[in-house]
């Protein structure tokens, strides 16, 4: 796709922002335009020629406002940008435009004690950082932990490590208030509390800029990490929900890697035996020793463990769960990609079973344990051996077919990804504070299909 | 009940125990033979002439190893008291003997992040005014936490204020270690840790005395409390569920009192609309935003709100709550009782919505929920309109005929008043360390029926 934005508008709207930092470089900008959409074959296609037409980085919510109202002037798409590190295609801009980089807003506002102000482009572990000091930390992170952006797991993220404790983003009291700037004639600053944090959380930035986020924190924990071998993948499986279920024994992730998916962690394989079907977890380390029962009444063997100390420094399992479980097994075999799956409440994992069995080693089972509305279940990140889009696709409707609900991650449009509902409050909210729809054009189906 | 042990054994081990504080007078050992089994008119009646010849007062676990060497020698029943609060005659002498108060025990030995190491006789408020000092708080407590004491609750408790987000104290990870004195002719002291913990825990003292204990710990939170009114008790349950399971709003406490329950208490009623059920909760500060939100949802109104500071003084929530409930309502009418109901898996509430309209006002309906094995589920503690043994036995047969499981307060005998099968593993490690059936004999099915 060419950029809607003709050289004219541009050069009045670079004119306009005189004083910020902008980038014009096409390398540059081309780079800045894409995101890790890479992992599905099929957004290879769609994407790899978006991009945006300049740059502009922002430090503060003054500069952002500056940047809304010389885009709404000239009407230039607007696609904000954190570190880049979302898998669907969130960031990459569909009709050119400007690219806002919020990763210069980085400031930790404030800490109290279970909630922290941050500025959007703030780092996941940059956060942690300056809670701990008062002994709190975020309560989940995507695995992509240590160079994600607050504002961009917010704006496209779901959960991740921590959600087996406080469940995921969506969850009431997982996100306290937001700020947005909006893309009106004259931009306004809106505060959102309460529930009214979901009008944008989500939303890929299709529907305010965010400037500010209130977000609720953990106890820092001391965790500690451990890898159990298991000689079957059921008996992982079922593990993996019998730690979650241990209300006594406090955990912040329950990652579980059928074979093949070990011979792919390099760091990791040679602590893990040949063969093994593995749980990556993070463990409290005053819950250690009921986790070692547990992991005796399950026949399991710890491979591998390190207190929280040893951690923190050098390889931490965060970085082989969630979506890094994938990027590990693609840096050996590019051609693999992966599936997004919420297995239905069951808990026996009859369906997980059926699934494991009837596909094989075409799709390598990989489960991360979370809460969803209170209860334990596992959420799959399969990784596929592609063939072709037809087979991809097969393999997704096999899926719900069997009540094993498919969050398309091959898809770079909003509600087909998700919950495949339209959000009529992201809508609502759209249409109020981006009347002319400039904001991450494209990517919300409600918007385009009202317009046409 | 006479007294089994004979003026002569007596008189001989009082002089063996010289040195010890040793109360004899009969009002005292009588009023401290007894506990708060009178919630219970079958208890009342089964246990009012039971107590002991003497109360022995430790201080250290080496005089706790100097009364159980002399109870041997003489073969004279041993009965450990904490404070005396439990509602089930666990503390009750069946055969006379000595009763070993151990609320002189009392030292918090050492606070870590997350564990803390304390002696039997350590009142839970008074473990949380240490722990606190260092941000942390014991994980689950009775209603009577500010009397009762930690190994009165490991002993006979199960679990309490806390639950809903901790489970109970039988579930791994909610008690690390014990140590206990043995009733051996040599008696030892034996250190429990991991699963054997489960040997000696909820056993009533009748296999070993424990000594010490590590016990995890929770983060103290700055705990809110509120009051939520509902005009229908079955959108007050659904809303205690549904609080239950927001795994983003971190709470403490989620009570349901049906009307009439409200207007038996006191200092709170004022504060209660006429006729409503209530929601009495502790949800930590940094989630009350959300938890405004919810209560929304369910069309309640917070007639009741106090922050964690001004809660901390003068009334607490947490007094009304759990078997205090109960006590509140006895002390306007003594002729109430009450159950203990585990409801089923049964997210609907429809068991838990036949039982309220089946019984009406004779069976006040009051729900604590909690975390049973991953999954939030309401306890019943019902306020029973006391007419005849007979009638207060079919209510209890009905409640099981729908799956609601009795947990009998009005027995007892261990293994009745729980989960009704023998716990052979507290059967095993009595015949280890105290073969001659001296600690709090009479209760144990298993051991009374291992003998006939």
């Amino acid at each position: 796709m060419v950029s809607a934005v003709s050289q004219s508008d541009l050069n009045r709207l670079i004119a306009e922002l005189a004083g910020l930092e902008i980038i014009t470089d096409v390398a540059q900008v081309s780079k800045l335009s894409q995101d890790y959409y890479t992992y599905s074959p099929l957004l290879q296609d769609a994407l790899a020629d978006k991009r945006g037409d300049i740059v502009v980085k922002v430090t503060s919510e003054a500069e952002v406002l500056r940047v809304a109202k010389a885009c709404v002037n000239h009407r230039v798409p607007l696609t904000v940008r954190g570190a880049g590190t979302g898998n669907y295609g969130q960031c990459v801009p569909l009709a050119g435009g400007v690219i806002l980089d919020v990763s210069g807003m980085q400031q930790v506002k404030w800490v109290k004690p279970g909630i922290a102000c941050v500025e959007p482009g703030a780092k996941l572990a940059a956060i942690d950082k300056q809670t701990r000091e008062s002994g709190w930390e975020i309560r989940m992170a995507p695995s992509t932990y240590r160079k994600a952006t607050i504002g961009g797991f917010i704006g496209g993220g779901s959960g991740g490590i921590g959600s087996i404790t406080y469940g995921q983003l969506r969850d009431r009291g997982n996100l306290l208030a937001l700020r947005v700037v909006t893309m009106e004639a004259e931009p306004q600053v809106v505060e959102l509390r309460g529930d009214d944090v979901y009008k944008v959380a989500h939303a890929w930035g299709t529907n305010g800029i965010i400037t500010e986020l209130e977000i609720p924190l953990a106890p820092a924990y001391a965790w500690a990490e451990a890898i159990v071998a298991f000689n079957d993948f059921m008996t992982s499986a079922r593990f993996g929900q019998a730690l979650g279920n241990s209300d006594g024994i406090l955990k912040k992730m329950v990652c579980i890697c059928a074979d093949p998916l070990p011979t792919y962690f390099a760091a990791l394989k040679s602590s893990i035996p040949a063969g093994s079907h593995v749980a990556l977890v993070l463990v409290a380390e005053c819950s250690l020793e009921p986790f070692a029962e547990l992991v005796k009444e399950f026949g399991g063997e710890v491979c591998y463990q390190k207190l929280a100390q040893e951690a923190s420094k050098g390889i931490t399992l965060v970085e082989y769960s969630w979506n890094h479980t994938t990027l590990h097994a693609r840096s050996v075999d590019p051609t693999l990609t992966y599936l997004q799956t919420l297995f239905p409440d069951d808990p026996e994992l009859k369906v997980l079973e059926h699934l494991y069995d009837h596909y094989g080693d075409e799709v390598m089972m990989h489960l991360e344990f979370i809460r969803v509305g209170g209860s334990v279940r596992p959420v799959g990140l399969q990784v596929v051996r592609y063939t072709t889009g037809d087979r991809l696709q097969e393999i997704m409707d096999y899926h719900e077919s069997v009540n094993a609900y498919i969050f398309n991650p091959h898809t770079y449009i909003l509600e087909e990804g998700g919950r495949k509902t339209v959000d009529i409050q992201h809508l609502r909210f759209k249409e109020r504070v981006d009347p002319l729809g400039l904001l991450n054009p494209g990517k919300m189906k409600a918007w385009l299909e009202r317009r046409s």
